[in-house]
């Protein structure tokens, strides 16, 4: 637990970044200003080796912290920290991204989701993957392009391939983790970027052939900058993009909460109320 | 004269890029594939060192022509081998532009008016500048956040820094030169880019000291490479996007043509029809 | 076999590349003038549906050819179309590294060899490794600081942090494949990346979660384009570098090469003159 | 007066980075820790907003301290916090040069010879210009190979393309501002970098035709972030690179000290010493 959002209630004397009163949302990674990720700011990471935030009441210094858009209640703002971020960050951090290019996003979760509204945001084509076609529909309706049930299609990837002309994608959202990164692999274009988030299934056997043979990139992501969640601020807000939540929770029920992620049946982000 | 688009009616025995009957347009720089430009790419323009394009028939190696979209007309993909990927270069040349950037555009011609329609595409907010309301309102209908009528407001870079919040543009489309080149620097937010196109307004004085104590960049665009411009088609075909084509004149009205582009009082760009 | 150097016999009517009497090698994927690799770049390589160069005559677009240096003798210029472009893209493709940087060198291969060079003319700091004591001391010869004997040192990721101050490499140039790319990536700094390019030892079992935790890059490496080429000319034309040649191997003798190549005994390249 | 270095005698109880005892430097831009500049990081400089250093005690946050290389003295490091990082940010900041470079260096100053020295390290070729011939043969036998005195060589630009067989340099480290900018300009080959760094010849005439007909950019330079410090301090360390100092100067004879510097006769840095 490392999202958290809510008000200023006191600030230290020299404090200019907040004032008492702002809405503002943690940092995940609390000294990840901007640029490279180093080992000192993996060692700041909130819910890592500092306290996580599923509290009432935290003290963060204001360099950990960004003021949270006007027009988004505290609930859907406290998708943003981890979830937004991190899909800002694999679509945006590496500054390769082009309109028309071609991004296929696995599965529907929190991050896929906002990568979803993202790529609609920025103009890219958007191929999402799902076990259920109710959920590919509600993905065509935010703006999907393509959406692939892959218990229908377990060579997915070839898909893939057929709905970008052969080329394969340029970008590849990968939340599966190794379980399905060999496909990713090859759902990707020569010259084609993966960002590599999700550890959902764990390691898993990984052919190098395809990756150097079409000079592919790898892109391990993990959250993201403080420029870069107040770059994703600054556009949400420009555009007015609502984060799509699944389910409130009570901060009585975290265990429900926490079930139902597991369960995966989610669409977009699981949200809970302090 | 260094833009041309026409049906491929004979190729050599090895050509496999172009089959006779493809809808082409010339490179502007015959040699420029992809990457940085160079010496060698330079001497291969059209118009300049090689021959220009204004006849009813050319002889150009399979390496130097595009596709074109199959939704535009030959009028309409005649603005694309310099206006649309000078603006296509400016903007995504340099892989620095995110969704929520402010983008600042000089005026009304060609390149500024794909530049909007690229911005829009991609979820940039757009400030125009032009001396004719008219113009204004006909940009904030193809999505211009702000205009700004430099006649009526000379310190027009005043009025950017306050639609920007104090931040400045994250990115100038300065189509106007040394003329204009000065006031632009100072629109600039730091860490601005301002993309160096235009040669209209001939030297002028220019003072670097906000350059540097703004970290700014000035990158000079010179139209594009062909993975620009094949980059760009796919993006504008997914997006449907149409020329702004000001007027079409006849090949025997070329002198007008000229004289109505040195007037300044269009709207997009002007096309010859062969 | 696709690596040729000669001297040009004739000439096409339009060629301005080339003279006749000029020494030059053949770029391995004919089209990569310059930026990034598309399929089209991927089918025009030599050896591959491209027909190979292991002959006395062949006949190459001026496009697709490349003046090697006058210090250099055509078997020490044969090492550079593979070996040499693959390890300056393996370093100076993406642009990421900067003198003192710390850089993981496996193997003494040709690629490997080339890229210790290369380091130590920009002032990386290297460590590398070999199962052969004698091959570690001509690598520190050469200018490497560390080696490391994978055979005495199995887990020889944690002498890499060791001789990292704990930090991890920044880059890792990983010829060796899937069965070394799991300790590639845990002896990778937060940040860092790795050049993926042999496939020697097949496929793996890879963990994806150091990748995402330590933001690892992994970057497929597929040879490299005509402007790599020039450049590293330039550069080892400046500092007068001379390739690490193992052997040379008369053209009767190409089986005997490859039986060599496969043993995995040389340092440096193996060349089959002509 | 914005550089300082000196013992670590307090910290504050969260304080991690520094311990007391540690030789340190102080950041120019106390919030620049990485990646872009920022409005909120040019407000933190000091000797801007922020008081000056040419104290004997200050209380700066442990962010905006560097520890200084253990081989260099205080007068020596206290030369790295302005004109090293500088020239580092000039040289590395874009990520774009390389081995076998031609960096063109104006004049013989502080930034100018830490640029040579840096340039050495990593392999890049230096064309420098003074108004000395002494200076010169200094610069040489620092590594520079070619040396231009600009009194008997105003058209200075011609020699440098001369030096470069025409192609102009790749780099120009422009310490003189707007007076010699234009001849800067001229310098630069087709796709060359100009960092922009000195106000000492205030603002002038500048041609942006050349700017966009050879595609060049100009990237402005205000001292660098902690990232590029600390990087710079690794690389130096390793090297054993010692800063040039012209003469050091007692607390007492500050306003000498400055006058030396205004008189332009100076080779490397000018210290003060507490």
């Amino acid at each position: 637990f490392s999202d958290a959002v809510g008000e200023v209630i006191a600030v230290g004397a020299d404090v200019t970044r907040v004032a008492v009163g702002d809405r503002v949302a943690s940092l995940f990674a609390q000294t990840w200003v901007d640029g490279k990720p180093t080992r000192e700011i993996n060692r700041s990471c909130l819910g890592e080796a500092v306290e996580g935030v599923l509290a009432e009441e935290v003290v963060l210094p204001e360099q950990g912290v960004v003021k949270i858009p006007e027009y988004l209640s505290f609930e859907e703002a406290a998708t943003l920290p981890c979830a937004g971020v991190t899909a800002w960050n694999s679509l945006f951090g590496d500054g390769q991204l082009k309109p028309g290019d071609n991004v296929l996003l696995l599965g529907t979760g929190g991050v896929s989701i906002f990568a979803l509204q993202f790529c609609k945001m920025m103009g890219a084509n958007v191929i999402i993957t799902s076990s259920s076609n109710e959920k590919l529909e509600k993905a065509k309706a935010l703006g999907a392009s393509f959406g692939i049930n892959y218990n229908d299609e377990p060579k997915w990837h070839k898909k893939v391939l057929e709905y970008t002309n052969g080329n394969g994608a340029d970008r590849v959202i990968e939340v599966g983790g190794a379980g399905t990164l060999s496909k990713s692999i090859m759902s990707a274009g020569v010259g084609g970027m993966i960002s590599l988030i999700g550890i959902l299934s764990g390691a898993g056997d990984v052919n190098p052939i395809p990756v150097l043979m079409n000079s592919i990139q790898i892109r391990g992501i993990f959250v993201g900058s403080r420029a870069m969640f107040e770059n994703m601020n600054r556009a949400i807000s420009l555009h007015q993009i609502k984060p799509v939540i699944d389910q409130v929770f009570s901060f009585e029920n975290v265990k429900e909460a926490l079930k139902h992620m597991e369960s995966g049946s989610h669409f977009g982000k699981i949200v809970v109320r302090k």
